[in-house]
């Protein structure tokens, strides 16, 4: 089976390959089509049986290829409307929960992980940020600058981490850059410069993470967590000779949600002392913490073996690609150089404008506020999934101390993610698969993860019991 | 010689690496120090004699470290004050007219080529913009979104580049990179994923841009470069056998300043259709014409083998890190998936503001007022070094007919670019050396390039006269 093949009712020739086998190359050539666009979102996909009577092949084998290309979101399966392409939002399919079926729909109750609600942007208070900091800027600000950022970001960052995070930032070591996907590309690039280089990332954590590492150059090996977060007493051990960083959340491990304890914290310190390595640590939502102070970077205790790596992404916006790299001295420079060869510098308006308002304590504010409004969200959402703790349904939340989502574990005879996933599907919720945060695949614990960060303030409410009815139907 | 030596005067010690010999050691040594700050900006060096005597090196070795390092821009020699710290601009040190010597250092009268005038950026309509855009965009905006950018950005873009550039450009077909740094290491990965690829780099050219190149993956060789431009007619002969990708720029070619002659344009379109290769149009001002309409960009004659790259570097400001890569369809998923594995996507708000700011025509008034602005320095300077252009000075001007520079030819058997270079630099005026743009170094023609983008519009004057009394200077 090879050569090009008209899709009755679609105006596309599958370019079938026939390198890979009947199966594969149907999915291959669907999900390129859909992946250059030349399958237009929303495009009904011909009926199974027809397509197969089409192309030669079983109806099995093209059932087969919908069913899989729909798990991994390139295509939609409606009751009634048959199979059709799926919206594929760029922009879903690769932020912390980046995972194939959830990423490609824009669900209408959409509790994916990983999202704040970006409808609370405070645009009047960044407007006025801007019009001072741009009156204020000399014409220096539109000119070419210190790769590293702007001082006046730096310097607001190294008084503001120290004050909430306990870091000991000073403003010479901070490198801004383009969100944490450019921060750890940056590492990734500067840790497999002189030699090839392995990171250690936690497992279950961030796919698109990995990815990021892999495609910068290093190798990726998983480290384990459990409920003391990452088995940073590992390191030591026989499993991990060549490890060169350590990438992890410790302040709220994704998706487990787990604090990094105390022994594990010192374990991890103690073996970057020791071997001369690095700690990555990503503290994408260290500011949203509900059960007391957020608990201090690592970096303070360890400045000279920890790139600290925070961004606004959580708490602005991740479109505002603003983060920052808390660099230990020996790093400066080969940060800045790739940063340079990179894309020279971030921008620096958006740079200005941050520093007025941190400076301004507008930021000290707004965070604030989001913390009380995404706390208020998780006691609704602990509320409603309390009663499905108790058997029959016998959920475990997990996680629920801080950050913007919560892990629900399924009991082991219960229903699967797939199971919760369909049903939440047929409601239009869309949550997060812990299943897809694994190294590999495996005979993972099952769970699925719930962000009550995304919907707007009046939509949440909708969100969480759209969601409750879909587990009681898979409960049942 | 080896291990730590204390400088008098500067609390510093030395690292003397036994490996280098003395002078390459004490220079390693210094060139650090400045590099990581150890030797602040400003600190003055201890007189030669008595370093020499400190380290046990003969004064000749001592001095010729510092001469070395301070063409290197390291450090500064001024007259009376002996030899100090230069403030290392690492913004200035990296653009299109990177160079050692003249980087380091923010002269009174900065005449180098490359930059624009930054004291024009248009604020107060730039808040304008903001305040529309943000005004009307959803939620989303702040959101992930597309790694290819903002549509309301790749749409304005695609009707501007077709007006104003004779750009084919679809929306879907445009990625917003991170100015032309980011748009050319991003092309450079995608041409290197598949095997080792070789991209040919006009010679001379800018010498920051194959570093960029290099250092993501592509080999580099020169294409030479004469009054016609690219020396493209040399692409089939046996010179360029292994050559993927040919990076250039036609409209107005740096630093010579020439536009691609028509049959070169041919030339290097057939060698692409022919070959299956790729262009890599920089076309970093082509809105800077001053002596008839833009040169149309090559992409419009070819848009399957052109990857056209604009920024707004020039026109607005480099700071705000805006540019776009006009793409031809196949390399159009290569590049989103080598961008949200670099930064994900670039910044939405400056997205949405330039957006706003080409529909509302504020760009193309910006524009027109900036062609006049700095038409008016051209003149200005061509007025002044006419007289120069003949003997005995003898200086020749090219490339005049647009941008923001002019390529000084200097005479074979008058100064060189050192002579001018020094004379320039004892006047507090900083020029860029065309010697530091070609390949490898070698007996090429001496130059100097001067930028009248740079100086703000009071200051432009004065600048023009201090460099045409270091030319009369240095032609006696």
């Amino acid at each position: 089976m090879s050569g090009s093949w008209p899709i009755p009712g679609v105006d596309l020739h599958l370019e079938l390959d026939p390198a890979t086998g009947r199966r594969a190359g149907l999915e291959k050539a669907l999900r390129e089509a859909v992946r250059t666009r030349r399958l237009a979102p929303g495009a009904r996909l011909p009926a199974t049986r027809r397509l197969a009577a089409e192309l030669g092949l079983s109806r099995g084998t093209v059932k087969a290829a919908y069913d899989q290309l729909v798990a991994e979101g390139y295509l939609a399966a409606r009751q009634g409307s048959g199979t059709v392409v799926a919206r594929l939002a760029h922009g879903s399919a690769d932020d912390p929960d980046r995972s194939s079926g959830e990423a490609a729909l824009r669900p209408r109750h959409d509790l994916r992980p990983g999202r704040p609600d970006a409808s609370a942007f405070p645009t009047a208070a960044w407007l006025r940020s801007a019009r001072r900091a741009l009156g204020a800027a000399a014409g220096d600000a539109f000119a070419y600058g210190d790769p590293r950022g702007r001082i006046e970001l730096r310097t607001a960052l190294a008084e503001y981490l120290g004050r909430t995070r306990g870091v000991l930032a000073s403003p010479d070591l901070i490198v801004i850059t383009g969100g944490y996907v450019q921060a750890l590309a940056l590492l990734s690039r500067v840790l497999g410069e002189a030699a090839p280089a392995v990171i250690a990332a936690e497992d279950p954590g961030v796919t698109f993470h990995r990815e990021v590492i892999r495609r910068n150059g290093p190798a990726v090996v998983p480290i384990p967590v459990d409920e003391q977060g990452a088995r940073t007493d590992l390191l030591e051990g026989p499993g991990f000779p060549s490890v060169d960083a350590v990438e992890l959340t410790p302040a709220h491990q994704y998706p487990t949600g787990g604090t990094l304890a105390p022994g594990r914290r010192r374990a991890l310190v103690d073996w970057a002392r020791s071997n001369d390595r690095l700690v990555i640590e990503n503290d994408y939502d260290g500011e949203f913490r509900y059960d007391r102070q957020p608990i201090g970077a690592i970096q303070g205790t360890a400045p000279d073996r920890v790139a600290y790596v925070g961004t606004v992404s959580k708490t602005l916006g991740p479109a505002l690609r603003l983060g920052w790299i808390v660099t230990p001295r020996r790093l400066l420079e080969p940060l800045v150089e790739a940063k340079r060869h990179d894309d020279r510098q971030t921008e620096s308006i958006g740079q200005l404008t941050l520093a007025d308002f941190i400076t301004c304590h507008a930021y000290d504010r707004h965070v604030r506020a989001c913390r009380l409004r995404y706390r208020r969200r998780r006691d609704l959402l602990l509320d409603r999934l309390d009663s499905r703790s108790r058997p029959p349904a016998g959920f475990s939340v997990h996680g629920v101390a801080a950050g913007l989502h919560v892990l629900l574990s399924l009991p082991a005879c219960g229903p699967t993610e797939q199971d919760v996933l369909s049903a939440a599907a047929a409601r239009d919720v869309a949550v997060g698969r812990l299943g897809d945060r694994w190294h590999a695949p495996g005979d993972h614990p099952q769970g699925v993860i719930v962000g009550f960060g995304t919907p707007n303030q009046h939509a949440y409410p909708a969100a969480v019991e759209a969601l409750t009815r879909a587990l009681d139907a898979c409960s049942r």
